[in-house]
């Protein structure tokens, strides 16, 4: 069976996947769905297919099995590898993390997330198929939650395995206020046995991650693959703008405290910020004037501000100078700004050793080696937390993601199972 | 009864007034409603008890009459002055206009269109009072819709009264589905007769409103009335910047088409060209960002612009130069422009032999006379089109209107009766 066969069903499963929705006409599939649950059924017969036990843990992430060439490792999976006192002991064999992620944004695309799975069963299927087992036993995990539509809390199935999950989301309530402990009852998980979904971070060789790039670089430089070096940390801010509504017709314009007219000011600073740093992104994504009629002057603005970069350092500088230029532009104009942090991930590097293994295999399936950073979070960065962590990008159409448009070419899915599968023998061989 | 007593009452009635609304614990009165019906009631009430006849006409605008000296004027009103063969006939004896809406926008202030209402019968109670009769009728109008919140179209009440109104209104639904003609007909009035509300322009004098200056600059002048000068023009435009949808993370900032980058840029423009030049006023009170997420660049942007100023050749001017600015800001950051014109009204520049008599009678009453524009629109706009206008604005607090905070002080009041009644007195004598 070869990358190129087996990229041709990683295509064909991705199709099949791509129908399974919670929206007619369009891919939605988000945490607790009956959709998720469908996909985690049909994701799980591959699963078998490839020769994995599968399980399905307690927030909901589907998890294959592929046992080791050790006798131990068919009995023992690292997430039993805790003795009776509750104390750790040393697993062995060791165990690799493959995967990515179910859930998709609405009206998604096929790939994200779903190319991560297919491709990971795939690597398994060829070494299934040829009665091969490896040193170190692997499990290929379909996260149940990473873009976290429903709870607006992302990597809620990775956070899960890492023992990072906050016991507090579970009050978390969706659109129609039911809340994350039930989704995850109703799902057939279970919200109080979450802290036995955490693995054993002595137990793990680390976690390695196809996904597509979402971004236009890998297509400018004609490269199928690409080696993620660092997962771009990431700030989000609210920043609301108060100043005063008043009526569009009778107050002249030296007597305004016009809120979007600030934020507007403010935007432009951020956009002109993050041109000027490498790496850098500024984006305003939401944006609402009140009270939001075309005759009456914006009392206030709310909006969102997503910066990110690679490097910690650049972005916590980048979030600095804009605080204070939001601060500068609302005491010109005489209107209150209030500025709130409500979402932060640290910049997280992927492992220079797996990378390096990645990089290798990259070589031997394409002229160069291109590495990238990762503007999207995944969830290695959650991953990260217990285990290296290393991240393959394939190229996609235009750089396009969260949208119907998303596209791979079988070829490039054909050099990632290539490449995957060099990357499994090399670890195997070390 | 002096024109302090007359304030007082006025106050009185406008407090009463204020407590007439659709909406529990705010002040809401719509065209056609309930509370509308209930304030004709009670103002008609207050018309009789200062010798008018009061009749409600085919839109429901409510018209209290004050016969002139000659016995003619009891049985010959305007809107009568057609012969049989559909002519008009000069009508005699002339007959001036007083008033303003009795209609509020959504929590709305007690004074925006009651006080003119009230001012007007205030005066007419005092010629009443002293058994004078004027050389010309009075009619006092409480026109039933100027704001236009039911049915989003401005003066439908004086459209009427001027002959303006146009029949394809009719068919306008309200936001439960409710035809104009149909909140008409079960208002009392009749709209196929509507072509009659319309006054004959040769039996009139002119029209006189009174009215909150809804802005600073009488209180900047410490002033208790004005004289308006002109109505200013209006252009509202809806825009449209259409960019591309992007992943917040993974779009570079030199491959981005932001649309709220480009609509920011726009209104920076927008507003400092406005402060440039005298008088004129720009204002964007809508946006909204698609797809409005956090973590995706809006690939489109939507917002109005609410351009006004006294003079149609300046605001044409830059109307014309902020239309250009939005294409090139539109090319340079290769996004789409939509620029759409919702709503044009011309300025209406005030009579200036009626403006010159109101005017001496302020010069009466207090140090100073104030020529001012009026950014917002008014009754008498829809009424220059069949005769002489006229306005006089009231000093309110802090330039606030269409806001439960409207405040005006019993004392301007007081000027305003005072300088209406010379007002009236001098057009006698002319």
């Amino acid at each position: 069976m070869n990358a190129s066969n087996l990229a041709a069903t990683v295509m064909e499963r991705i199709e099949a996947l791509g129908q399974i929705t919670e929206e007619p006409g369009r891919l939605t599939r988000t945490f607790g769905s009956a959709a998720m649950r469908q996909a985690n059924e049909l994701v799980g017969s591959w699963m078998r297919g490839a020769g994995m036990t599968v399980r399905q843990d307690a927030i909901g992430n589907l998890i294959g099995h592929y046992a080791s060439n050790s006798p131990k490792s068919k009995v023992q999976s690292p997430k039993s590898a805790v003795n009776s006192l509750g104390s750790p002991v040393a697993a062995e064999p060791k165990m690799l993390l493959l995967g990515s992620h179910l859930d998709t944004v609405r009206d998604a695309g096929n790939f994200d997330g779903a190319l991560g799975v297919l491709t990971a069963i795939a690597g398994v299927q060829r070494l299934h198929a040829s009665g091969t087992r490896l040193p170190f036993a692997i499990e290929v995990v379909g996260f149940a939650d990473e873009e976290g539509v429903r709870y607006h809390g992302a990597y809620l199935g990775s956070k899960a395995l890492a023992g990072t999950f906050s016991a507090d989301d579970l009050k978390r309530t969706d659109a129609r206020g039911i809340t994350m402990a039930e989704a995850i009852r109703s799902f057939g998980g279970n919200p109080e046995a979450l802290a036995e979904a955490r693995l054993d971070s002595n137990a793990l060789l680390g976690y390695a991650e196809v996904h597509i790039e979402q971004g236009p670089l890998l297509e400018q430089k004609h490269l199928a693959v690409g080696v993620v070096r660092a997962i771009a940390g990431q700030t989000r801010i609210k920043l609301t703008f108060t100043g005063h509504a008043g009526h569009a017709g009778t107050t002249p314009m030296n007597r305004r405290r016009d809120a979007l007219c600030a934020a507007a000011e403010f935007l432009l600073d951020a956009e002109l910020l993050a041109r000027g740093k490498d790496g850098l992104v500024a984006t305003a994504g939401e944006i609402s004037a009140l009270p939001g009629a075309s005759n009456v002057i914006p009392g206030e603005v709310r909006l969102t501000l997503d910066l990110r970069h690679p490097e910690d350092l650049v972005r916590q500088a980048a979030l600095n100078e804009l605080q204070n230029r939001a601060a500068a532009i609302a005491s010109e104009r005489k209107v209150h700004l209030d500025w709130r942090l409500v979402h932060q991930t640290a910049a997280v590097a992927c492992d220079p050793r797996l990378s390096a293994l990645l990089g290798q295999a990259v070589r031997r399936h394409q002229p160069e080696l291109a590495m990238l950073p990762s503007g999207a979070g995944h969830d290695a960065a959650a991953l990260a937390a217990i285990t290296p962590v290393a991240m393959l990008f394939v190229r996609c159409k235009g750089g396009v993601s969260h949208h119907p448009d998303e596209s791979v070419a079988v070829e490039d899915i054909s050099v990632a199972i290539a490449v995957m599968d060099d990357f499994l023998q090399s670890l195997a061989d070390r």
